[in-house]
């Protein structure tokens, strides 16, 4: 590291706390590598202020679809600008939001949806749980009746109190459990009967469940765990055969990164509550919302200010600079068929991993579902940090990695080529072999 | 209404859910008004789809301080999307969030802050009420020590599960007390003992508590009910002395709102941890943070990957854009010497009120501190939704108001002229004329 990025990493660890980090050796240590400070970027790649670039492999968490400094999107924000940046949606409309309301409405896998707009990931999740739960007291259920969520092992949903409930307890979250809420728990899509499990407490005990919280396809931050589509859909089937209702946390899947533009899709899922975030904006700006069926919509109505309303809102929910840019993000994902580049690079990243990494002696599986893949190390002992080390060496070779454990994240922005899929797997074979 | 607006509001019906509405008398019904379809805006006026102008003297729910359109807020922003909208924090920085929260060290009433960013203000109370909770456990407390929260009546600190937790059970929200963790709760500012009652509390239960939490000064969504500073600074004292911590909620009161850039300040608080969120950006784009001071962000060092990191982020937790925004704000904020017109503004308003209203047959009560306002209906029975009608008579005149039940806030920008002020009052005269 050169002085320029040490001044600036000082300055940074002295008044930022970045999530998800051990700040104590946030400026390197051992076995991790010396953070990126980054000040802009050209396409898919990241520069440092000493003007090194960094191939964004992690889509700056799992955020960017399209790359940075899209020109259609800049031209969208700075139009949107010039009208205005955001007026409130408490009560009132904005005309850019009901256009993209439009237009995710033609696309979403929901019937009849509505949005109700949010900016962090975990408040539409928080949302989508609140609207459940809310749901059957405005139907009229008792106090002991379909109040429970069932949750996959494995899961995750957010870090919002809601949503760590919700999740499994990865991420050290038990320390949180006297703040939860009680959510019942099946095994997750690794467990080869988790479907018989999730169907045996569904079928059981629908009377008590408000609904059941599903990650469709690919619960992600679990580490890339991919579930068989069919069972999934089937998991769907069981919901609406029992009359529970289906929520579907599409935060990291949706908008694309599994070669549907939702992975609700590719499973047959027709979720009652849709929760997107993440891809919404291209990864510009914070943006997410719950898409709620006609079904559990029309259960809101009632009299004005009564209390079949749902007591919910964000101040800058439904925001109309975000709201421009993830309108034209949906306009050029359509227009520059960004999913059939998804579906061509999966297949080529799937049989680069295949020929280069699959029989690596640090590889112990590898999990793929579009350009979502976890390559799961396979340390000798404990300890070693082989997941860290593994992503500090693809960094230091001009490609961002960010594992989750011993579990290595590839995610590149949706318009990725063949060259830079070549060289990611390129960067971690040689990074893998360093470990050895 | 017109056509056009008709048309515009059908289309928003039909896909948008607006929080905190009933969604059923959403197109109009007999006590409220017609939403209004807001395009774009100049400087304090919002403008319609029908071109007609409304002073947003709800500045866009509480978030927007200079106004809408300022140019140099605008310059900031298509700036920062020449450089880059967003990379992530997780682990790694970016240039502009390390300027921001340099600015804002220098300015929030913390000692040594760092910051978390998030998005939504709710996950900025999230981010606080896990960090105040780990806090003790990081500290080795033992499983039933320092693990509750104590907040006060009337509270209210957003909508998320945890931030429904702390906050009482105002709009509704009691339907989702079985979602909610215990909270102790003693009477807020509207209590004459209040201090007294929170004192006690503290004293018997400081081995069981984690934080307090408190809205500076101002308990806003709960009716703009202000405290008196001097007994909201004792409290920070009594927790100082009762080793708990103290978590501020400054969502609403921060960034100049009541004549003070923090609320704290005016009752000489130093919280442990700080809650901002609204009037970061200037009301431009989502953002918020939980500022933590040295001691507390001290006890989550350990070893990497190891048990005392916090394990929370949000993908978009300090995005580039807002943090341009958010930079140049604070800059404008100091320049254009905004406090100053705040408290000379708020004295204008405290007279217009004063000679207008204080005496009106419609009026219960007024109570303020700084541009924050909220005027006290007193309808002669309950059910005829005075507060709605006198919005809906102030907004047919052109002057944006939203009403919390029966109580008219007042918010305008903190840029306000003498000569707005003068009209919101005499438009309000006007529509709680119409009432009686």
């Amino acid at each position: 590291m050169n002085e320029t990025s040490r001044g600036w990493l000082e300055r940074d660890a002295a008044v930022v706390w970045h999530g998800f980090t051990q700040m104590a050796s946030f400026l390197g240590g051992e076995a991790s590598r010396a953070p990126l400070m980054i000040e802009r970027a050209e396409g898919r790649e990241l520069i440092d202020v000493d003007g090194n670039r960094y191939l964004d492999a992690i889509s700056s968490l799992w955020v960017t679809t399209l790359g940075h400094r899209v020109p259609e999107l800049d031209r969208a924000l700075i139009d949107q600008v010039g009208r205005i940046a955001h007026s409130t949606l408490l009560g009132n409309g904005n005309t850019v939001v009901v256009h993209l309301a439009e237009a995710l409405s033609r696309v979403v896998p929901v019937e009849s949806p509505h949005f109700l707009f949010a900016s962090d990931g975990a408040s539409a999740v928080e949302q989508a749980l609140k609207v459940a739960f809310q749901y059957w007291r405005n139907k009229g259920a008792g106090a002991g009746e379909h109040r429970l969520f069932l949750a996959l092992g494995g899961a995750y949903h957010g870090d919002t109190t809601g949503a760590i409930s919700l999740g499994d307890s990865g991420f050290e979250s038990a320390v949180f459990d006297p703040l939860k809420f009680e959510v019942l728990r099946s095994p997750g899509y690794g467990d080869p009967d988790w479907l018989a499990a999730a169907a045996k407490v569904i079928e059981s005990r629908s009377g008590e469940l408000a609904a059941v919280v599903v990650e469709p396809l690919v619960q992600a931050a679990g580490g890339m765990v991919v579930g068989d589509p069919h069972q999934v859909g089937e998991l769907g089937q069981l919901c609406h055969d029992a009359g529970v209702l289906l929520i579907a946390d599409e935060v990291a899947t949706g908008f694309g990164r599994t070669g549907a533009m939702f992975a609700s899709e590719i499973c047959g899922l027709r979720p009652d509550l849709l929760c997107i975030g993440k891809g919404l904006t291209g990864g510009y700006l914070p943006m997410s919302a719950t898409a709620a069926s006609a079904k559990v919509y029309e259960a809101f109505f009632g009299d004005d200010l009564g209390p079949e309303t749902l007591y919910h809102g964000h101040s800058y929910g439904g925001n109309a600079l975000a709201a421009a840019v993830a309108l034209k993000h949906l306009e050029l994902m359509e227009s520059r068929h960004v999913l059939d580049n998804v579906r061509s690079g999966a297949d080529h990243l799937a049989g680069s991993l295949a020929g280069s990494l699959a029989d690596h002696l640090a590889v112990k599986a590898i999990r793929q579902q579009g350009l979502m893949v976890g390559v799961e190390l396979s340390p000798p002992v404990e300890g070693l940090r082989w997941g860290r080390r593994a992503c500090a060496g693809a960094t230091r070779r001009g490609v961002l990695l960010r594992p989750l454990g011993d579990v290595v994240v590839i995610m590149p922005p949706l318009t990725i080529t063949t060259g830079e899929i070549d060289r990611i797997v390129a960067v971690l074979v040689e990074s893998l072999d360093e470990l050895l």
